[in-house]
């Protein structure tokens, strides 16, 4: 059976894994990333973390037939360059190449977002599935498609960005520039920007007990819905914008599955079952087209590790 | 050289064309569709459509590889089955086996959107291009998507549905019963809409030169919109809603070429030139990541039978 380094960059941490073509995890680990200190410090490491993995699982670069890499950013796929990653620090750095030529291992490199979501679909709860869209609610907005177990990569690989897709035209501004994007409603930072807009306009909020506006998170408005209407009315509206993207998502693509990830899913089934509800009732053609599956990430942080690794298997 | 029959079922016409695996179309013609008389006599009208292109050739079904179909409504492309077609008063028919057994060929069949869209992108103006958004706008707002030369069929090849993704939260009503869909605003019908409304709002518009409400078409604003501030402000909400749509595609997906078909794309460059100006502004990552194209489609009421016919040419 063949074995892969997945890696998965972050702008603190890099993590990584090695990985069976069956998806068993052999070992995993991770180490700062330090951006701050350049191109350098990052690729010495990805070495010493690809190291360190070999060393855990007592194997050499003979045992590994690839090393898949998730980055934060733009990237270009085919030339194995990152294009652009704020988080980083980096443009036009060529990746792919420089640590394919430490290891003599071939290196394929996709966008994070995009890798987590082939591994949510490869080994986690899309395993049963070959057409899969995946949204994770974090600080934005990210995700990936996956057509016939497949990654959409776009040209060069530049990946897909399904957050910056406007739903409410000339609404809220987004960090893209543009206004009304869904990233701008659905994400975690947005919810925590309308809970506390909820609460300064309503000072009897019960939201208020949590303390101050710092304290607000991604849960406060979920832990309060059931007694506050202030409450409700962010979580409804959150729900009704994220429902809008899911169905917009199940019409463009008639996916099999949607998986969302991120923070916001512990909520469980308080958001899913709404969100299904509209997806149900709003999916083109209804119950006359096939149904749009609704589902929960399960790999949390492995995700990533995982899908870069399955960025070999095809 | 393989050649295929290609049919593209309409609610007025069934066209068709015999076509070479090179896209050289060796006959073509059309039939009336008859839907009004039921599936008995849609068939019956597909195979005279069959026998006729085989005549008008000089071919047998020998010569013949394969019948690809395009189907105006919600298809499975597996089951090879009309689900439901509001033009053909059709739900649940089995037309891939019918066609097949009638001529002891293998069928296949797609949405006829979808299917037009892999017909530019194989034949016509995308063909240089692997990654393709195709939007007609005309009486609604269809299209297809072909990511790796392949029509994008999604769950049970019911297909894109890419007017019916919601790009302006609570706006306008749309056929799909969802409000704010992209065919709200971009299709011919959507502009018609709004010409009337400005004109009725603004009794001393130059429009109404045309005579009355009546005339107006997709054409007016745009014939008027150099000399007339209303006819312009019709078109440029036309053209910055059509724009997001066609930036959330190129965000969503990266294609290496959006194309646009339909009447409204006769406009050509007093259409595109703005079009592609947002598309460029506003597309993510602006100019570090690679560029959108945006073409008007070249092969006409043609484009249904060519991307029939290559359903079958992987």
């Amino acid at each position: 059976m063949k074995r892969y380094l997945g890696i998965d960059i972050g702008g603190t941490f890099i993590k990584g894994a090695v990985v069976e073509e069956s998806g068993k995890i052999l070992a995993d680990s991770k180490i700062a990333t330090e951006a701050s200190l350049g191109s350098a410090a990052i690729l010495n490491n990805i070495s010493s973390l690809c190291d360190e993995l070999l060393a855990l699982s007592a194997l050499t670069t003979g045992d590994i037939s690839g090393i898949g890499i998730g980055v934060p950013g733009l990237i270009n796929a085919e030339a194995g360059t990152i294009v652009y990653s704020d988080n980083l620090g980096l443009r036009d750095f060529e990746l792919a190449k420089n640590v394919s030529t430490l290891y003599s291992l071939p290196v394929k490199i996709a966008n994070d977002a995009n890798a987590a979501a082939l591994g949510e679909a490869k080994f986690g709860v899309g395993k049963l599935y070959k057409n899969i869209v995946m949204l994770t609610l974090g600080t934005g907005v990210g995700g990936g498609i996956i057509i016939d177990g497949k990654i959409v990569e776009g040209n060069c690989g530049a990946g897909a960005e399904l957050g910056h897709s406007v739903i409410d035209f000339g609404g809220e501004l987004c960090s893209c520039g543009r206004r009304g994007c869904l990233e701008a409603y659905a994400s975690a930072t947005a919810l925590i920007r309308d809970t506390k807009r909820a609460m300064q306009k309503n000072p009897d909020s019960l939201m208020w007990q949590i303390g101050s506006l710092d304290m607000v998170t991604g849960k406060t408005p979920f832990d309060f819905s059931d007694k506050d209407v202030v409450a409700r009315s962010v979580t409804d509206a959150y729900i009704e914008k994220l429902a809008c993207g899911i169905v917009n998502f199940s019409n463009t693509l008639r996916p099999e599955a949607i998986i969302l990830g991120g923070g916001v899913c512990a909520q469980g089934d308080s958001l899913i079952r709404p969100l299904k509800k509209i997806l149900d009732a709003e999916i083109y053609a209804e119950k006359r087209g096939p149904e749009v599956k609704l589902l929960v990430a399960e790999l949390g942080n492995k995700a990533g590790s995982l899908g870069a690794a399955a960025l070999f298997m095809d």
